[in-house]
Parts: C-alpha cells; structure tokens; sequence
C-alpha cells in the first residue's frame, strides 16, 4: 500500500469491542498502518486519533488491506459484516469467538469467495494485548500459508500457536482450554463457600488454592498418557477406590459448613460410575469416557 | 527414652497403610526411634527390618512414646484404636483423614483423656512423603504448644503449616483445597473428552492446559478480594454478562463434539441465576452467595 511509509503492512480491522479496540491499539504502536470498522462508528473516533483510517463500511475497509482482521461479537455478525465485501485474494484472519464447526463453515465460505483463511482463538482479556510478559496468546488454525505470511504483524497484539490447517482446531483448543477454566473457577467457588461461615480470610486461603491447584495441574499429563496409551492404571498413585473415599469427606464437610455440594457431585458420581464397574485401581481418565457419546 | 541413642526424640505411630508406611521410613532414615501397630501386623514386618519397634497392641504402642501419631482408615477406627489406650499426658497427632467437625470432636475426646491434640491434613500422596522438593505439606491446626514441642519430628516427612487452634481448620483447609482440585479435575475430563473425536493428541494438549490453569489459577486472588470486600466487581475484566456469552460457545461445542456438558452446567447455571439477579458486572464471587444456605 503506497501509504505504508513505515514499513508495516497495511492491516484492516472489523470489530472494535474491547478487544477489537485494544488489538487496533497494538498494532497502530508498532507502527501497521491500520483501516477500522465498526458498526457503531463512535468507537472509532478515539483510534481515528491516534493514527488509525476509519471506514465508512465494512467493504471499503476490507478493500483498503491484504490482510483482514475480523474480532466480531459472534459468527452471525462476520456473515453479516462481510455480505457486501469483495474477499477475492483477501487474507481473512478471524479472531471472532465462536464453536469449531462454526470456524470449519466460515473458512469454506471464505475459500468460496477467494480469499485464505485463518482463524484465532484468544487466550487473553483486553489488557493482556500487547503486554508479551502476560503470557496471553492465541491458537490459530487454518491456512499455514497466511499465517507464515503475516505472521510478524499476527504476533503484535500476544504470542501466537498455529494448532493446524483445520480451521476449527483453534477454536476446539479455545474451548478445551476454557471448559477446564471453568472446572477450576467451579471448583475454587465450592472451596470458598466452604470457609465462609469460619475465622479464615479468603484472602489467607488464595495463596494456598493457587499453590496447590498449580502442583495439580501438571496430573494433567498423567491424565493425557493414560488417554493416549489407553492404560487408565498408567502412573496411578491416588487410585478411584482411594479418590471416592475421600469424596465422602468432602461431601460430609460441604454439608456440615452449610454448602450445596452441586459443583461437585457430577465428576463425582462419574468416578463412583467408573467404580461400580470395576475400574477401582484406574485413576479418572474413565471419566472421559463417560463423558463421550 | 532410654534407647534414644540418636538423641532424637521416640515416636509412636498407629496405622500402616501407604500413607503410615511412608511416614515411618522417614522418620525410621531420620533416625527416630519408632513404635509402630497396625491391625494386621503383617503389615509391620518390613518395618521392623528397618529399625521400627512393633507393639502387640495399639495401647502398647501409645505406652511407648509422648508423641503419638495416628494415620488410620478413617475417624472411627481412630476412636477403636485408642479405646483401651492411656492418653494422660500424651501428644496425640492426628493424620488420619477426616472433616472438620470429626477433628473438632475427636480434640475434645483426646483432652478428656488427659492427652494434647493436633490435627493435621496431609497434602501428598505417599510417595511425596520425605521428597521436600515434591512441594507436600501438612496442615496442622489445634495445639500449639504440641505443634511447637515436636516440630522438628513433624517437619521430616514433609512441610508443615499451621494454620490455627482450632482443631478443624487443618481439615477445613485440607478439604477446600482438595475440592477445588475436584473442580479442576472434572474441567479437564470435559477438555480431554471434547478433543478425543479429532485428530488432536492428549499428549498435545496436555502442556497447554497446564500452562493455562497455572495462570488462571491466579483469579484465586482476585476471587478472595471481591469476596473480602464485599465488591464483586472489583477487578473484574470479563464480567458475567461476557462469560455466560461464552458459556454458550463451550455448550454448543460440547453438543458438537458428542460430549456431555454436565460437568460444566451446574456452575455455568449459577452463573445465569447471578446474571438474571442484575450482577452482570460483577466476577463469579456471586456464585459463592448461591452456595451458601
């Protein structure tokens, strides 16, 4: 683009939510030219200062750039934002939130329209953009052409994980990786709720969760082998038998602080499943089987 | 003691299951005169190969040492165990596994019987028992004094923590770190489950996930400070409002990827209670409030 004194390739950015906007910021600080649309252009205005071209439609900002990057409330809005839009040689990044099998139809109808696809996955809040010692990154899947192609601008805004040409793996370890999130943000709940009514400060209790959850992360491999290898006793050392012992503690201790064990009694009555079937010397990689349809 | 060659002080240790058998090794190689019982005595035979004395009877082995150490199946076999036992003046320190209330009641009995008491939760497995760089500890709350006396013997077979005269905080804290756990581990069966229909390796996903709970693991402290000040909005990057969006996205995934949600729903349903309830500015600290009756 004969603007791009800088150096920097021109980048076109759809979306500016939160992260939309804070993404724009990374890369107009590092110097990419940038184009930005949004569908309520008053988010615009702030960036418009700070060096970004505003476009007055979703095509003509896709016209100004290569490379298109679409950060989007939900896949609907990118069909919506791109109706009008000519893709043709395009490079289409999409850093819009969405399921895998959402990420495989939108990378076909990008192909339908001639442009390369790429999605993203975001591991990162808006403040962990461009902030590289935050540890955010993003999982990217699709066209390994694009991505090595603009892979230096792509790596601005937070570190980068290409997963593969499946354009739904981003999104699939985006979600795995949140749903295990969620587990623990469960599980963390139900250890709060349990001192609530005691003499400890839960500001004294965080240091000890954060210690302990982070030893236990790592059973996570030991999990991962027994998967692969299909030897769910592999590595074993707290057995299922040993496991659902100590639930009934931990039910007994949730009902005598007053607490609704209902966090955790489903991963529960799965282990006590996989027991009753006479897995006892396992561990709980049998959960996820029961867990498969 | 009269045999107390090393000049360390003689222990007295009831139940040799792994967990006990651990324990007195440690202290056996740490040069601990030790009396062992355990109700199947076979069990004590490789020990008295290493140093350990066996009592006949878990009275016997009481009579033997000032510092008792009792690491049994559950509370009640520790009421069975001590029954014929002369507690007057001795140190009773209780491993065995248990809930708050349990070591409440069960310091009481022991003072009634002329005896100190101490608590502890033991956070390991045995064989993190005696490995200092394993991280394994053990909560201790009830005496003080008793905790003081005998610290150097407690701190062989893995660090302490004291964390108060109440006899049911060690449980307490023991129970709410495991459940955290639990939620942690029941998040990984559903990420484990969600890849197993793709081409996606455990073994792949596996460091990916360690890495994003370690650092997720960290909202433990935001959590307590919302929960501590009472402002659950304190904070807050992505508010409820933005997770229950993409607790949709997790959901359609699941169903997508043939996975069962239900060990994700109960907290993405408390989530929605909270958001329906006009807090979807705050964090998750709400869904504590919901816990608790």
């Amino acid at each position: 683009m004969d603007d791009n004194t800088s150096g920097k390739s021109r980048l076109t950015l759809l979306g500016l939510g939160a992260m939309g906007t804070a993404l724009a910021r990374t890369w107009l600080a590092a110097g990419h030219p940038l184009t930005v649309w949004n569908r309520t252009p008053s988010r615009a205005e702030p960036l418009a200062a700070e060096g970004a071209t505003v476009a007055g439609t979703a095509a003509e900002a896709v016209a100004a750039s290569d490379l298109v990057v679409v950060c989007l409330l939900d896949d609907a809005s990118v069909g919506e934002a791109l109706a009008g839009a000519d893709l043709t040689g395009k490079d289409l990044v999409n850093l819009t939130t969405g399921t895998p099998a959402q990420a495989r139809a939108r990378a076909e109808w990008a192909e339908e329209r001639g442009a390369r696809f790429l999605d993203g996955g975001i591991m990162a809040v808006p403040p962990m953009i461009g902030v590289p010692e935050s540890g955010g990154y993003v999982f990217y899947s699709g066209s390994r052409a694009l991505f090595d192609a603009h892979h230096s601008a792509l790596a601005i805004p937070a570190g980068t994980a290409y997963v593969g040409e499946d354009p739904g793996f981003a999104a699939l370890h985006d979600v795995a990786l949140l749903s295990a999130m969620t587990g623990m943000f469960a599980g963390l709940s139900h250890a709060f709720a349990l001192i609530r009514k005691e003499g400890v400060a839960p500001g004294d209790l965080a240091p000890l969760l954060v210690d302990w959850l982070t030893a236990m992360a790592s059973s996570a491999y030991e999990l991962a082998d027994q998967l692969q290898s299909g030897d769910y006793t592999k590595g074993v050392v707290s057995n299922l038998a040993m496991m659902v012992e100590g639930n009934s503690t931990m039910l007994r201790t949730a009902e005598d602080q007053g607490v609704s064990a209902e966090l955790l009694t489903p991963f529960m009555a799965l282990m006590e499943r996989r027991l009753a079937d006479g897995h006892g010397d396992e561990g709980t990689a049998g959960v996820v089987d029961l867990l498969t349809r």
